[in-house]
């Protein structure tokens, strides 16, 4: 590596140095963040995530300092050894389940076992049976077989009734045939399975008698136990380089005819009996919600989280950072200014800051909504059942009606709340400035691993219109006079219809219910004018798209700001230690969230008459711009409060003692593998590398 | 390469085929794709498009097959042996500069002669004195100094009177000290500096009898021309992986009191007396506006073309991609719904597609304007000058009225125009659902390449303050009863003062020219209310950045509908053969994306009082959903107009012939080196992959 001549060793950044800009920082916020850290993972998380942190920091496979530098069959051969060595410290340390996540999360790439460890062990265990547990399962989890989910195709996406993969049964020999009858039909983006797995579970359209049956789900072994070579009529690979994601093996899969026994076929809830052939119906498909409302409300917790990394980078840099200075500053200070205090800056970052805060109670109380109905849930139709992907599910009936609201808002909020972290990060990136180009900025490499979130589990358009589809359906349930305490939702539509002609007088500005109760109104207001437009204006169900998804939008912003007030309201910050000032700050970021949005939302609450155009001008130039102000000293502690260690944001700009550009010039002039190469510049000479570095750089594989 | 199996090969996509589907779309569709490429382009431009394609296309070291698998140093050693042959080309064939800008755009990556070609020369041209010429332009021309302009430091972007880097004079032996008193001196993000440059352009704070001067221009050689190894106390090298742009060696420099002598310092605009030890005073900054407006106006108008390649691909892609079955179609026609026909996926794509024209247009009438007052300005401020980039001239005063209110103009362009591409790449990559985030998709590598744009050339929100300072500056003298007609600004301010009592009643949905009108009525509005809060409420300058983003927003969007509007109401249109027909169709993009950009920005359209509330209802709920289904047939052609040759989008997506899904096979099959290796995958074995293909991989370096 190049070496660094002692002059260079010797500079230091031009004063104030990062480290005692933080420290100020800190010192005249007088939020509580150990108080803060607790309420959002308690004492218990924070302790397991610094148990973990140390084994992990431990072990030099897990050494993060190439991961900006690699291509992508080097991060791939890396990422399998992490894999491997994950699950040997998983037995050694006896990890449980939360352990595990924790140490992901702490890794912060995605390994070549992340389909088998997930969805691979989840549908083994619930859509098989007793006798295929002891086939397929046992094995899985002792990692012989190694597994992956097939479903998405080349040619198709979201729409499961549409996957072209056939598995035909043979009555004579009582064996289901499986093939791939085109080029569309290729399994595809299928993670864990391009170079690892051995085995998948293929969706596939199960065909009985010549009647096709729709997708079910089959174990095939795809490559030899040995030589993991892909078994006979069996094309398999990895896709192919993508925006992110690049350590994971996303594979296609063809089948040309492949036999396999009929205990391939996952059973719990459908089966084919092999004496009489005879096609047994799936139990009610409603029982797959909880599966899948899990998965949401997960998405909507972490999605918090995903965001607060980069809240917590542009913080810290954006206070250590200075440019210009103020125009109307005095001339005794004229010193450059600390980024953070441009009100351009602050009104990108600030109103992020407290969507990190909103995104996280909302996953939180889905998720304890979630816990709730589940006994109700398994009365309503037995044992909760596998997630299916894709629309399936959502195209049927609700099996309660809470289950269902429950569904319907999980899926507006998955689109919402992983749209939001999604732009939020570019946001963060961006008010780096030009360092937050770097990939030692540690938000572009997270960012481009995270999008995907935007499109799996539903892609974050075709949700929106579950959503409204299920609004409609309650609004017409709710004009029949249904009771309005059966949810939530019936509730604040029935609320909206008594005074809708009375109207609507808001104070949104002085009380914080208040607030609450303008986004339920805008949310009903939209819902109402969809179902005119529906029912009454036969409008095509495709020409009301747009409006759908602005409907869906306004729905989960509602519950978002329901979320976070009641969280505060409640009694668990007190009892969770969280002194008044602390909570003090957590309500002016309530109020940030919500007036932020109102303002952004603008023409959508005054047409439905929430609020008065004057009261958006006031929030625009008064609330808005005041909370910025009273907000902005506690930002780096607030951010501090999300407790992500160094070692995991890997970030030169985000750390958390300020040496941003000594980190910053330590990667680029020690780690940097392009420093290792001297090239010939001269056009008319035909050396690109010296030889002797050329030579070196091989050594490098 | 792995090989694959014939019945592999025999496999067809599901029909329709993409072929079939895009020669659909042409046919339902009159827009004259020849007609709108000529008006675009001009013939001549489209035939060296030609010409050089065919060229750059039969030389192997221009393939792009391996651009989306490479890793960094591959990546860069293959863009260095292109820049090499491109400059071989360029003398073979003697190629104009239109040549070689056509040649670059068509390779479409960042190379490492990049720095050399554009600022270095040009600054060395437009800031050396006719003896630095002979000295230094001469062998850069040849090739013999490779060079960069260094600017930028570690601690200092935008900012260019912070920079810390100093070249003290030395009357004793007429020469310059170059040195780096802080790390955060070094240089930083120099485009070609990295590995590639044996010599710099270096920006300094001179230093006279112990006084600063401000930053200068000096030419330093930093590596030995023979070795091309650094020089002494000399440090330098390549910062680092990025988002993008990572076939560009963008490096850093520190200088450790590095003598040079005193022709180093450019000094055609200033400079220091070698005898007397006098500095001279620099002429005019004015006379730099030209060339800053004019890098500003090509920004603009290559915006257009940068977001057209991502729109293309889109375009044809939801044209090829079937979803779901239409929920009102009936029975007999339940096949998949081409994407493209779901509203949710038009409301995205169209605008953008409207957006590529407003831009190409606005950018062409720029720089059409900026050649028209040359001459001007040359009256007024000699010669045109060099670049000085960074904020220095923004903070000067006009030269004249026009040159200042292009200059003014062309800093919210910038802004916006640079924005809306990088913005709308990434909506058109998520229109392409899953498969785009996909690099074969094309978009996303595009979009990382481009997203600096967003930051160099000033920062997109730094600027707008340039644009908010005219513009109030403007005002007052509107106030004070300037002359209406000294430029458009005054005008539209003028007109606003006028009417402001009478107030306006634009009749936005029925006539094209009002709606021009109100969106400088808009921006007027928005000028004068900022006004008020600087100079009656005295507001800090600080907390009116927001505003002053607005303002400059407002502006630029009524710059690029006044643009858009007078170029299809001109005569050049007919003049230049573009029919009636395809004409229609491209009024109907202006109102598209003037309504729609109308409808996004309601609030300040209402507040202001361009329009009612009742006239944004419309416009969204009516207006625009109709003018995107009359729009809708022609979208595949519209894109086609754009002219794009497949060998230069480089995507499986956005393929002419439509054939998407046989080529997303094809890259991933054949052309993917991680199927080259097979793994090891148990989590007990050490082996990661089978030795023989480590090897194999190795042999690839």
């Amino acid at each position: 590596m190049s070496t660094i001549p002692q002059w260079v060793k010797n500079l230091k950044p031009a004063g104030p140095q990062g480290t005692e800009l933080l420290q100020q920082e800190r010192n005249k916020s007088s939020v509580d963040v150990e108080q803060l850290s607790n309420f959002l993972f308690t004492k218990d998380g924070l302790a397991r995530k610094q148990r973990v942190l140390e084994i992990l920091q431990n072990d030099k496979v897990f050494d993060k300092s190439q991961n900006y530098f690699a291509g992508r069959v080097d991060r791939f051969e890396t990422a399998l050894a992490r894999a491997k060595k994950l699950r040997q410290l998983h037995i050694k340390h006896n990890f449980s389940q939360d352990d595990k996540m924790v140490a992901n999360e702490l890794i912060s790439e995605p390994g070549p076992y992340g389909l088998h460890e997930s969805m691979f062990l989840i549908t083994l265990r619930d859509q098989g049976t007793p006798e295929q547990h002891e086939v397929f399962l046992r094995k899985a989890e002792q990692y012989k077989f190694i597994g992956c989910y097939a479903q998405t195709e080349l040619g198709h996406g979201s729409n499961v009734r549409g996957l072209e993969t056939t598995a035909t049964w043979n009555s004579d020999d009582k064996t289901f045939t499986i093939h791939s009858p085109t080029l569309t039909s290729s399994k595809w983006w299928i993670g864990s399975l391009g170079r690892t797995a051995n085995h998948a579970v293929v969706m596939a359209q199960l065909i009985v008698d010549g009647k096709p049956m729709g997708p079910h789900p089959f174990v095939v072994q795809i490559r030899d136990m040995e030589s993991h070579q892909p078994l006979e009529n069996i094309h398999v690979g990895d896709i192919g380089p993508k925006f992110g994601y690049n350590t994971m093996d996303n594979g296609y899969l063809l089948f040309n005819k492949v036999k396999v026994p009929h205990i391939s076929m996952l059973a719990r809830f459908s089966s084919v009996d092999p004496k009489t052939g005879k096609y047994a119906r799936p139990a009610s498909p409603s029982l797959v919600y909880g599966t899948l409302t899990w998965v949401r409300s997960t998405i909507v917790m972490q999605a918090g989280g995903v965001l607060a990394r980069g809240v917590t980078i542009a913080t810290r840099y954006c206070a250590v950072r200075r440019q210009f200075q103020d125009r109307d500053a005095p001339e005794w200070q004229k010193g450059e200014n600390q980024v953070m205090n441009y009100t351009t800056v602050q009104v990108r970052l600030l109103p992020l800051l407290a969507t990190t805060f909103a995104l996280h109670f909302t996953g939180k109380a889905m998720m304890a909504l979630y816990a709730a109905s589940q006994s109700k849930m398994s009365q309503d139709a037995g044992k909760a059942g596998g997630p299916q992907r894709g629309a399936g599910p959502e195209e049927t009936n609700a099996g309660s009606d809470l289950l269902a609201d429950l569904h319907a808002t999980s899926c507006g909020l998955k689109s919402l709340a992983s749209y939001t972290a999604v732009e939020g990060l570019e946001i963060c990136r961006r008010a780096c400035g030009g360092h937050g180009y770097s990939s030692f900025s540690g938000i572009g490499p997270w960012y481009a691993d995270y999008l995907p979130t935007a499109t799996w589990e539903g892609d974050n358009y075709m949700l929106t219109q579950q959503v409204a589809r299920y609004l409609l359906k309650t609004a017409r349930s709710v004009l029949k006079g249904v009771d309005p305490n059966t949810n939530d939702t019936t509730l604040i539509l029935s609320t909206f219809l008594a005074r809708q002609d009375t109207g609507a007088a808001f104070d949104v500005l002085g009380n914080d219910s208040d607030i609450v109760a303008a986004f339920a109104w805008r949310a009903s207001f939209l819902t109402f004018e969809a179902l005119k437009h529906r029912d009454e204006q036969k409008k095509p169900w495709n020409s009301l798209l747009v409006d759908f998804y602005r409907l869906s939008r306004a729905h989960s912003q509602y519950m978002i700001v329901k979320n976070f007030y009641e969280t505060l309201q409640s009694s668990s910050p007190a009892q969770e230690g969280m002194g008044t000032e602390t909570l003090d700050i957590m309500h002016k970021l309530f109020r940030l969230y919500a007036l932020h949005t109102l303002e952004q939302e603008a023409s959508e609450f005054y047409t439905s008459s929430a609020v008065t155009v004057r009261q958006i001008q006031l929030a625009r130039a008064n609330a808005v711009m005041k909370l910025l102000e009273e907000i902005r000293p506690h930002a780096v502690r607030l951010a501090d409060a999300w407790a992500f260690p160094d070692w995991q944001l890997d970030s030169s700009l985000g750390r958390y003692d300020g040496k941003v550009y000594e980190d910053m010039f330590y990667r680029a002039s020690e780690q940097n593998p392009l420093n290792r190469v001297t090239i010939d510049p001269y056009p008319d000479s035909p050396t690109l590398f010296k030889a002797n570095e050329a030579a070196a750089l091989k050594s490098r594989l």
